[in-house]
């Protein structure tokens, strides 16, 4: 029940595409993450995934076309879509989605993290 | 999946304790709302509550404490905790919750709000 300062958990980590959790309720949680560069094209089969952004630019990829969200915009990207996000310059995001969602979703490999800390 | 704006939203009504629909996700709902003045005690017995202040100030108080929310913080009420938000100036928010949350949780009163419109 105590309140979180988005700023100062951002300041607590400076790696990519590594999500720290922030928050959870209902089943879902609230992660932090910052992202630069190209991630991996993946889905969620189970989850639909809300990206805010909180600093800078992101450029969300689906297969037939894309989409670029600002500060203070978010986007919802349904469950079974593909997509790939891709930062030129750093972004901040948080993200709303089910406890059991993984980064990489149908996909394993490099970029995948388990086990995300809480911060 | 199109992108959701929060200022062009909020731009889009001026009452206040009178939630809209601006996102759903994973059985949730992602709610604006701005607040001004005191609401009602309640508690939600099954939902817990984000409340993230996109401007101005919330006080949230609890029967035993109260926690002041500044911009770019918020917090999770969880379920079955009496809470009466309190916005001295007008404060606007961000609200993410099961769809079935109501308002004004166990109690049904003038301040209820039922068939929230989606913006």
């Amino acid at each position: 029940m105590k309140k979180v300062n988005l700023k100062e958990k951002l300041s607590k980590f400076s790696d990519h595409w590594n999500p720290r959790i922030v928050g959870e309720l209902n089943g879902q949680q609230v992660k932090l993450a910052k992202l630069k560069g190209e991630f991996v094209w993946h889905k969620h089969d189970e989850e639909d995934e809300l990206f805010y952004v909180l600093k800078g630019r992101l450029r969300m990829m689906y297969r037939d076309r894309e989409e670029t969200i600002e500060e203070g915009e978010f986007i919802i990207v349904p469950r079974g879509v593909e997509h790939k996000p891709v930062a030129e310059k750093e972004v901040s995001v948080m993200l709303f989605e089910p406890a059991s969602t993984l980064n990489t979703g149908n996909t394993q490999n490099e970029r995948t993290r388990e086990d995300l800390d809480r911060i």
